[in-house]
């Protein structure tokens, strides 16, 4: 079936890399730091891949690996089916694509640069005006690990267009994932991993700054803040069935008690001179539960406040 | 070494629940749903166990069990050398204790009692005044964890005192731990693991409200959600060494990216009615840091904001 798509769309593989005449042609617009991780992960895999970038003097290094430069956008497009690209955010992505429209009509386009579901809808709709098979998509990992199989990438779009790439989508990451077919769904997922994840990388660094305002190492708490890390972590699936089901069953802890708790480190940091903003940001929306009459349930029922600005 | 210290102190072995004699014995006071607890834990290692709380009808199963209910919080006290006590606060505590001075006097009062470190030192300068032997902790485990080898609870106060009777605080659970002479230090360590726990935890529940804003069942996302807390856990060590440095190097993300992501979060969410104040506070903090001249280094070096509110 690749071979059908290389016959299909006149990919050619690179002869000094020598790649397996199996593998589809790949073109990357965009040689940034993320631009030349999935280029160059493109080439690991064997296949074919054509590179461009707005300025020059980027992806030196991909080009000595067998990477073809084109000498423009337009080219670089015209040298395959599936043209991925990655940059700083959809105001360029917009900039690059615009003017290519004609040339990109007929093929298949990945945007994995990052923005929110609204951009990447607002993409979807040119590209479906303009005939061209688009996916958007969100890099969930560091440069360094795309390619590997731990790296994470989210898809969304056509499921056919998907499916037609997969098996080269897969050489950017062992987890390369597809979650339907609204455009707007990968961005939602990195957005959702990523609200998780700054806010509790915002308590983390708060944490360690009131151990040491006493004089206690960061390491010497460290331990018991990954156990904790670990014990958030086996929370996850129970708020998750507690969110699905709308109910908050407080026989674990209580939304009240546990605005007393917070309250004490709220209490605790001001005495030492830090910031309480996002602490007192989290206690505003849960006293904003408890009145909402959530009192007596879990911490989950803080989501009912978090929808009640 | 437990038979000298109970033949000293005169504690009785409970005749009904014929608990080994090597066992020292022990007095809880407060029997709210921790109290009764950690009197169970006691129990279960075979300390014979003097009860008391300030309303009846509570601890029968206790009492079933083997313990003794003191008729009042002077005789419970004058039961054991050990006197642990667990209430709804150091209000409360300090209203059962401090009639008990000269009861207490020469005795361990260890407080289980959650709050702040300035009231441990507070309740600790008030304990060398009576000369009661004092220590201050906090148990971080729920009830049903308490007694198990996973349970832990942080001690800190004279290191002889904790010696003395570390036998049966372990009884409390597994992870039994001392973490300093300053009485305020068991407090402190709750309160940094408190701090990351409650932060992270609102950016969880943040994290489902904004995928189900458009329509992804929190089922969906969970299992990327618990990879992302993997991967905070994984980040713990790499901070504390940051934090403790002082030096925040920005190879792997800076902090002028990470704001820029974070923008991200907030447009999506505000655009979904959602709450968007724990976000915001966080982004503060980090446009504060790179105010400070961190744009270029890691999100640890957010800790200076969090130093300068
Ligand atoms: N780096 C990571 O670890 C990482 C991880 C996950 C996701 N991401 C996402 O990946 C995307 C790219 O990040 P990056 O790290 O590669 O950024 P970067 O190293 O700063 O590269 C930015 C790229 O955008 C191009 N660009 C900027 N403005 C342009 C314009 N107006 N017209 C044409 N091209 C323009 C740059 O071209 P010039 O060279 O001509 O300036 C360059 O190729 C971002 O959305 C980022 O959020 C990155
Ligand atoms: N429950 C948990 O999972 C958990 C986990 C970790 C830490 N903790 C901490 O453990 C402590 C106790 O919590 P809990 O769950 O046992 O609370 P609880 O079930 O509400 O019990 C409260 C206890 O405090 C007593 N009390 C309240 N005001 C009093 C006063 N003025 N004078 C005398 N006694 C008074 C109550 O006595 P009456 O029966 O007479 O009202 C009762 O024994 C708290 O500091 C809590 O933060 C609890």
């Amino acid at each position: 079936m690749a071979v059908r798509v290389l016959i299909k769309h006149g990919g050619m593989p690179n002869e000094t890399n020598t790649p397996s005449a199996q593998k589809s042609s790949v073109t990357v617009l965009g040689l940034g730091a993320m631009g030349q991780a999935l280029a160059g992960a493109f080439l690991a895999a064997g296949h074919p891949t054509t590179v461009w970038n707005r300025s020059a003097g980027k992806g030196e290094e991909l080009v000595a690996r067998g990477a073809t430069r084109a000498a423009s956008a337009a080219e670089a497009v015209r040298a395959s089916d599936l043209v991925v690209v990655c940059v700083v955010d959809y105001d360029a992505s917009g900039v690059i694509l615009e003017p290519l429209a004609a040339d990109l009509a007929g093929r298949t386009l990945v945007n994995l640069t990052s923005d929110t579901p609204e951009r990447a809808r607002e993409a979807a709709a040119w590209a479906a005006k303009e005939g061209i098979a688009y996916l958007d998509g969100a890099v969930m990992v560091p440069t360094t690990v795309v390619g590997t199989p731990d790296a994470l990438l989210f898809h969304s779009g056509p499921r056919d267009a998907y499916d037609r790439h997969e098996e080269a989508l897969k050489a950017l990451g062992g987890h390369t994932t597809y979650v339907g077919e609204d455009h707007g769904l990968a961005a939602l997922y990195d957005l959702s991993l990523l609200d998780y994840f700054w806010t509790s990388m915002s308590g983390l660094v708060h944490a360690f700054a009131l151990a040491a305002a006493d004089g206690v190492p960061a390491a010497a708490v460290a331990p018991y803040l990954k156990a904790n890390a670990g014990l958030v972590q086996s929370f996850v699936d129970q708020t998750a069935g507690e969110i699905d089901a709308g109910r908050y069953p407080g026989e674990q802890g209580n939304l009240a008690m546990e605005v007393a708790g917070i309250d004490h480190i709220v209490h605790a940091s001001e005495h030492r001179g830090l910031d309480t903003s996002v602490l007192r940001a989290a206690r505003a929306v849960a006293r904003r539960g408890v009145a909402l009459g959530h009192g007596g349930d879990s911490w989950t029922s803080t989501v009912e406040a978090v929808r009640k600005p």
